[in-house]
């Protein structure tokens, strides 16, 4: 066992007290999803059913749910926002696939395979219409706004990783700025606005972003260490996606640092010019681990976990902090 | 010349007045649009520039301004409105080609086929968070209401037209849901939006929310019909797309009812299988004449803009009423 297993174990690893203490609000944003994915239109409940009806983790509306009630909410009023956070995530994962063709998303053939690539277009479009809807019910623009504005910002980063992503020189600083906008924004705003929602003062709204942006950087970090480091089975789709799609992400812009001199032809025949061979990958990973990528790589999550952790120093101590606290330990510490 | 010319002719066809008097609100409008599709991220002002910047018509955003001038509008508080209704019409056209395979889109090479469908797809996301933004702006959560509801109902429309549109058995019933649904929501959404951003009653609410029902099945009706009337120079896209595509409009529903029994190999081949020779649409133009099933969609149509005008009933005689009058008309008068 090296220092950083024995870290991560000291550390409670489980989100199991944050599920807990949240389980009653998570049914009740549970049973709001559920509704609004209905449609007359039959293809759009069928679709979002195999996406949301399953192993979704509904992070983002926890941290939603979870903000309200660190804000001190005592009513169900945020469900419904909860709830906005998950289309509006649901809506970027069915777009995400259709721009990446992906091949699986949570465990299960991804839905543009199924349903087609315009079903999957046009069905986001749907849950995202319907989270504003939804974000209408709550009868607060200020968490309307925070809302709206991510997803713009979303939008933005995929953008932005669509035409640099695959770019065998892209920096750390770009790489930061896509995974700030396409991952760690949505993380911040659902964390914000379900502050906002429970009457947050402006400093508190401040730190629940805070926190929500380094949980999200965290988070998304750990997800690209283990596109390298996991199994198909823990992570519900192929290790290697982001290498055999080209993807600069950390792990792998680190390894072509520290490798490039005596690498150089491997990288550019695998990255820039992606002319793989299956055993290519293997190769990749043995490189992003014995680089020491993959280490640095869950270190900045670490830090970024730790930002996120200071960050509730704003709220009072209490069971709704702690299990926060968890969260984003558990972000670094996860091996799916 | 025909009856149906000589009523046509008769008629105010120019819709002249009507951009006369909107022009300054106009201006303010395309100024707001300009500023909105800026983003660091460079393809999506240069995307959005193509697609909003040259040729378009802009008749939703003027359905918005001219609602709420008629409803008594004395400030320009309903720009960012206007401009959020053209952002999420413009989103939904680059979805819309992509999931169409169109090829080319007011006059111009479709955006997806310049830039990849994934960054329209990704562009029309920007835009419709943009018109989001746009809409908190207004501070006017009944406007955000309509357009979020709408959105909604367009996506459910789009995604009913992509799985029964091709349907050879497809009834006027159904089609009509689809243009209501696809087209006709925004008509009336960005008419009522703009009635209630400026003041409207409940009961103006809902005569401009009628108006742009039936003045968008107008359009829509008509458009349909040009597709096998029109000229790609008029047009500014491929006449006989929707022939092509196998797409069930008003016209080839009613000549397949009115020539089924004679053309039912044809029909089977063309529009069921899809398989088609160059000959084929213009047989399929004569078809829709000689049977009178282009003249039947035209009347339908002239009925919807009669159904606009009369509820403008609800409103004081003046130029802004007068020249709302025009655009039903000019609906239906219009050859391109």
């Amino acid at each position: 066992m090296d220092a950083a297993q024995a870290d991560s174990q000291a550390k409670p690893v489980s989100i199991d007290r944050l599920l807990k203490i949240a389980g009653p609000d998570m049914a009740g944003v549970d049973t709001m999803i559920r509704d609004r994915m209905q449609s007359p239109v039959a293809v759009i409940p069928a679709l979002a059913e195999h996406l949301i009806g399953g192993s979704a983790k509904r992070l983002r509306p926890l941290l939603t749910v979870a903000a309200a009630r660190l804000t001190g909410a005592s009513d169900a009023a945020c469900h419904n926002l909860a709830a906005a956070v998950e289309f509006i995530h649901t809506a970027t994962l069915l777009h995400d696939d259709v721009v990446d063709s992906s091949e699986l998303r949570r465990g299960k053939v991804a839905a543009h395979l199924i349903w087609g690539a315009p079903s999957s277009v046009l069905v986001g479009d749907f849950l995202f219409a319907r989270a504003f809807e939804l974000m209408v019910e709550t009868g607060s623009m200020a968490a309307l706004e925070i809302l709206a504005r991510a997803s713009r910002v979303i939008a933005e980063g995929e953008v932005l990783q669509l035409t640099r992503a695959h770019d065998l020189d892209l920096d750390q600083a770009v790489y930061l700025e896509i995974i700030k906008a396409k991952t760690a924004e949505l993380f911040a705003a659902a964390a914000e606005s379900g502050g906002v929602c429970a009457g947050a003062s402006p400093e508190q709204a401040a730190a629940l972003r805070r926190y929500g942006q380094e949980l999200g950087l965290a988070f998304q970090l750990v997800d690209d260490a283990l596109d390298y480091s996991g199994t198909s089975e823990t992570l519900g789709k192929n290790p290697g996606d982001d290498f055999r799609e080209g993807k600069a992400t950390l792990p792998l812009i680190l390894a072509i640092e520290r490798t490039g001199a005596q690498e150089r032809d491997f990288w550019m025949r695998t990255v820039d010019a992606r002319d793989q061979t299956e055993a290519d990958f293997e190769r990749a990973r043995t490189l992003v681990e014995d680089s020491g990528a993959l280490e640095a790589t869950l270190k900045a999550a670490a830090g970024y976990a730790e930002g996120a952790k200071s960050a509730l120093a704003h709220f009072p101590a209490g069971e709704w902090r702690s299990a926060l606290a968890d969260l984003a330990d558990f972000a670094v510490a996860r091996r799916a």
